[in-house]
């Protein structure tokens, strides 16, 4: 069952790709991605999700993979980190078949590409054998192919970076099998029968078995073809399955600490946290740009540079045809300022909102646009700035179902003089501006 | 050390007590209560936090006790889950020597009671051992006395609840050493020397070891004398060391999730998430108790109920010497929705911050008021209305000093009339205002 066309890419993940790669790793990566682009000796590569669990540890009724983050599924996330990932050409996930139209939709709404659905076994180890099965079929119909290299990953690890995945893919072609490694958090004791302390074990010699996990794609699926159905219902860990069928001694990988697992409410928490702050590390402040008005904007810039020190602040103009805007907007920037200097209507605005919705950037995320008026109050009536007030409540009515999160801040003084310069007054006008820019900005983050 | 008279109580915790106590248990500690509170044969129970570690995983520069969740340090959290339960009598803490002036300032600052500070080692077990001696010394300028159990738990694990230190403490008292155990998240697995899978554990039959752990004191005391350089500096495990030097098997107690250790930056974004879900179950809508204006309350309470349903919603009067306040200030309630109905400047609202300050509510917790206004924008000229908005800022300038956040609402509608009746108009003016204090209300929770 295979949805939307394989080797598409979907709309691109913000922050940084292959972090942490050096020395070595750069190296082995180098040649692995360019043997994968010269389409020769590629080690073709696939990765398979199982998703059939039902999140008990949650307290939860939904299965934790589904649970909301900023309203998006969290295997959403998953799917994201693992399809930026140019060189994994097929994407199996397990899920179980009360889930599977759950399952599509996501697919289809997030425009996840290069991804099969299988469903999901009764345990963990069921569901990876399922999803291996796909892989291994070689059917006519199938659009997929048995892969050399197989990467098995949690639905629930939505922080997966490129680099480990590469670690475990380059370490499983050469040892046969891989997976991440963390340190204990806690030391780890085997109670008695009578539930009392028999031993605790030394943390330093033991490590917590993560995920990714890598495995030549022969070796794990004869493992799962000789293991017993013990180890199929009672069994957790792929490695073991590995050693214990095929000899084949994983090599270790040390993990990051993002690749933890969600298992509980709090990692929910957690895990929304992270992401606001991911895309919360631009702002962008635009105008029309005409020349006469390009201060205004230049001002607000240098002034939330001073205000916002962890955000990168830019700023671009909404005319030349959009050129500067759809760079910002490839750029993955969710943060949107938008200033009507002149106009007392949203012109400005709406040419925002028009190029947002064409660039699908508020299908992944959330983005915010914060519309700024100017009005001097002597010379405006106050029953027209309710009627600004009211339009703007309109429009983010209907923006908001495309995801996007649009805030009104009327500045009731004088109007800003053109080429009025952020020297001339640091600590009137432009101080509470920038201030109630903040404000938005902050409240706004849902 | 001692800072603050001992037996005092500190600013007392929202969220449940005893909770997830049953049958047995509530039996045990019934008993274990009623002779502390009777005073003969009270087990006497004291309560050691090593804090002197430097929070290296964090990857900050601050130790991750001393972090800030909603600007509080974390490890104050922590301080006030232990101070609230009355049978422990001391809490020593072990600091390092440049971080003792900062814990001093913490204990002062937030009013905690019964701290004890020592000095900590290089290693979370020569911390431990400080804080044993300082307990064992008696010395006649001390006002600590030896406990017969002790307590050991982590100054980052700031959700203990009573339930789990009664419980360890119990055990202790019956085995001699007691500690919370939690299941495995990830398997745990034996490297080989060349880095890769020795052999994998059963995750079944191993736990993770958690806090807090109970001892006779007399016990730990003897281990701690006891054991060897080596494990005072390469050793974690508590329990461990009963086992090995006084052949103590202590029995292990089933903990909760909230029994987990901030750890990672992730952890600290979880506790915040946590604890602003703590103090936003309870929303008080307050105003003058003039009997004809009572119905407006009680509107906006019906209101409010429909739209947050997951918020015990209550209102109140200011009248009445404050009776009523006082009383939902004791429910520890965070958030305040102050109406003034008829009076065009802030006396409800005053009232209100007046009778806040003088309860201590916002020591420990963010205070949230929105103080609401009804202004008829065709009778009031814009100038008054922008005189009002004025005079909230410099109110909430104000009162942000002591951790109140106050934020302003003017509704611009004709004056509500006496005696308007939520069925009179369910989707107009009320739902508005309604709405309007339900954004408030989500966006000031910092």
């Amino acid at each position: 069952m295979e949805l939307g066309p394989p080797g598409g890419a979907g709309p691109a993940e913000p922050g940084p790709r292959l972090r942490g790669l050096r020395g070595d790793d750069r190296a082995a990566s180098a040649a692995w991605l360019s043997e994968a682009s010269a389409g020769r000796r590629a080690p073709s590569v696939a990765a398979v999700l199982p998703a059939g669990g039902s999140g008990e540890r949650m307290g939860v009724p939904t299965p934790k993979q589904f649970c909301p983050v900023l309203e998006r599924p969290l295997i959403s996330y998953t799917l994201q980190a693992l399809e930026r990932v140019c060189w994994i050409k097929d994407i199996v996930v397990a899920v179980t078949g009360e889930n599977m139209e759950v399952m599509k939709g996501i697919v289809q709404r997030y425009q996840h590409k290069r991804i099969s659905l299988v469903e999901a076994g009764v345990t963990r180890h069921r569901s990876i054998f399922n999803g291996l099965k796909a892989l291994a079929e070689d059917q006519p119909n199938s659009k997929l192919c048995r892969p050399e290299v197989v990467i098995i990953h949690d639905a629930v690890r939505p922080f997966v970076e490129e680099d480990v995945l590469l670690k475990v893919a380059i370490a499983a072609k050469e040892h046969g099998a891989a997976g991440a490694i963390r340190p204990l958090v806690s030391t780890v004791i085997s109670p008695s029968a009578d539930g009392c302390l028999d031993h605790s074990l030394e943390r330093t010699s033991h490590r917590a078995s993560e995920m990714p996990q890598a495995f030549l794609f022969d070796v794990i699926y004869e493992a799962y073809q000789q293991c017993s159905d013990y180890d199929l219902e009672f069994g957790t860990e792929c490695l073991q399955l590995a050693l214990k069928y095929c000899h084949t001694k994983a090599k270790l990988v040390e993990g990051s600490p993002d690749l933890w697992k969600v298992t509980y409410k709090r990692d929910l928490y957690a895990a929304e946290s992270i992401i606001k702050e991911r895309i919360s590390q631009q702002i962008c402040i635009l105008m029309d740009a005409k020349e006469d008005e390009e201060h205004v904007g230049r001002c607000l810039e240098e002034m939330l540079k001073k205000e916002l020190n962890h955000v990168k602040v830019t700023s671009g103009a909404l005319c030349h045809a959009g050129r500067d805007l759809q760079q910002i907007i490839l750029e993955q920037c969710y943060n949107f300022v938008c200033v009507n200097v002149m106009t007392s209507d949203f012109e400005e605005t709406r040419k925002l909102l028009n190029a947002l919705e064409e660039s699908n950037l508020s299908i992944l995320y959330p983005v915010v646009v914060i519309s700024v008026h100017f009005l001097d109050y002597k010379l405006v009536p106050f029953g027209q700035k309710m009627e600004h007030l009211m339009q703007i409540k309109e429009f983010a009515k209907e923006v908001k179902k495309r995801n996007i999160l649009l805030c009104g801040l009327l500045i009731y003084y004088p109007q800003i003089k053109n080429k009025f310069r952020y020297e001339d007054a640091p600590n009137s006008k432009w101080n509470l501006l920038a201030l109630k820019i903040i404000c938005c900005y902050s409240e706004i983050q849902i």
